[in-house]
Formats: C-alpha cells, structure tokens, sequence
C-alpha cells in the first residue's frame, strides 16, 4: 500500500510539473498588471513628447541595433538610426505639436511580447497629422520595451 | 543503493520535465520549418493574387472576427471586413496588377505566434504602387494565419 502511494503521489507531482510544459494563460490580475506596465511606457513618451524631449521619448524603444520603426516604404533599423530619423523629422518644438495617443488596445502573446494597436494625432500650429500605430513590445532587462513599430499617417 | 538510484532518477526525470516551465526555444530545425510554413502561407496568398483569385488570397487571413487590417488612418476589423475593402479596392485585374513580397523577414516569437516584416509591390499597367507591411501570424487549426496585418505605401 504504502508503495503505491508513493507511486501515487510521485505520478501527481509530474503531473503538476508536466503541466508547466505548456505556457499558462496570464492570470486576470496579472495581465491586468502587464497591460498597465506597457500602457505607462506610452504614457511616459507622450510627456516626454510634449516636454519636447524626444531623447525621453526614446526610452520607450528597446535600446538595441535590431529595434525597427517601418513607416510609408521605409524601415529603419537600430535604436541610434530610430532616434536619428524622429530628431530629423521633428527639429522643432513647432514640429513636434502635442503628441495624444487613443483607442489603445494591448493583446498579451505570451509572458514577453505584446502587440499594441492604437492611433495617434499631433496637434500643430498648422495642421494636425494623425495615423494609427502598430507596436511589439518585449520585456527587456529595462522593461517593456518597443522593438518594432509601425506607423501610418491618413 | 538501488533505493538511492531510484530516488536519483526519479529526480533527474522531475528536472526534465521542470526545465518545460520555462517556454524552450524552438531548436534550429524546428523553426526552419515553422518559417517555412509561413512562408508558404504568403506565397500562396501571392499566387492567389496573381491569378485574380482574392478569396484565395484571403485564405491567408485568420477567419475570425478578431482579425485586424491597419493601414493609413484605417482599421478594418474582422475577416469579412478586411475582405470587403480588398475587393472594394481592388474590383478588377487591371487594379491588382502583379504582387510580389521581397526582403521578408519572419521573427518567432512562440510557438504559436511569429511577427512578419516585409516590402510589398504592385505591378500594374500605369503605375506600380509599393510599400512594406507588419504581419502578426499565429498557429490556428487550420495552420498559421495572420491576425493583424499593417501595411504602408510609399
């Protein structure tokens, strides 16, 4: 009896430890906790945005040579290149407007990659030019991080 | 002694079976034919395309009112949907022209869901309208398909 108890109970531990084989479904209260943490990561480069830092900005995106921003028939490569491109499109405060982000939506992949879909819209002086965004986020040493966005204009 | 093998081998099997906690990386062989098998999917949406047929093309799509299609300042949701503006767009041969995807670039991300960068053109009598596109792929029953298409023109 007491063999096969042991049997038993050695056959229910695999079990409970085979089961970890599969990834588990992020818990409602955990995702709940994930979709916070990468929503403030895009709250955080609307302020930096509109403080005109678009260094701040930048922290959103993962620091790393294989971070890509792809927008109209372009794709540009490298954290530095990315950086480079906004600092040349954006050189002035005027340029920049006011960055507002809208109709976010945040589907976890798995427990270190994110897709985000939302719009964005840049109140100017002259114009307001507005698009919607494609975002995969990972979750790097830093944090939730932007290794690849695409961005479109209307 | 055999006590203490045993005790040892049913330890070294719980670390096997342990170490599946932790989502393993697809193995070179194992991810060649995963982006094969994306791959395929795309060729055949071009092939499709190539020969009129847009509910072919279609088929690469996930079926499912989930699936997004973002372009511009648009996004069309659902299968349907995003099937609806194709053949809105595109309602005769001279229109659709010949496409072809170049410099594709498949990134797994599990192992069921793969991100897809590429360039897209169109070949067409007048013009030839080209630009890049995002994909989100995922492992459905009927085989991988894209869930969330963005695409951007020149």
């Amino acid at each position: 009896m007491r063999r096969s108890l042991k049997a038993f109970l050695c056959l229910a531990f695999l079990f409970a430890i085979g089961a970890r084989g599969s990834e588990p479904p992020q818990t409602d209260k955990k995702s709940a906790k994930t979709k916070a943490a990468i929503r403030s990561v895009l709250d955080a480069q609307r302020d930096a945005w509109n403080r005109g830092d678009i260094e701040g900005y930048m922290d959103g995106y993962d620091r790393s040579p294989k971070t890509e921003f792809v927008g109209g028939d372009s794709i540009s490569r490298g954290w530095q290149t990315v950086l480079d491109r906004y600092k040349k499109n954006y050189n002035s405060r005027e340029k920049m407007g006011t960055l507002t982000f809208s109709e976010v939506e945040i589907t976890l992949l798995t427990k270190d990659a994110a897709l985000v879909l939302g719009r964005w819209r840049l109140k100017r002086a002259s114009d307001e030019p507005h698009g919607t965004f494609t975002l995969l986020f990972r979750k790097t040493k830093a944090g939730w991080r932007i290794v690849h966005d695409h961005s479109s204009s209307a």
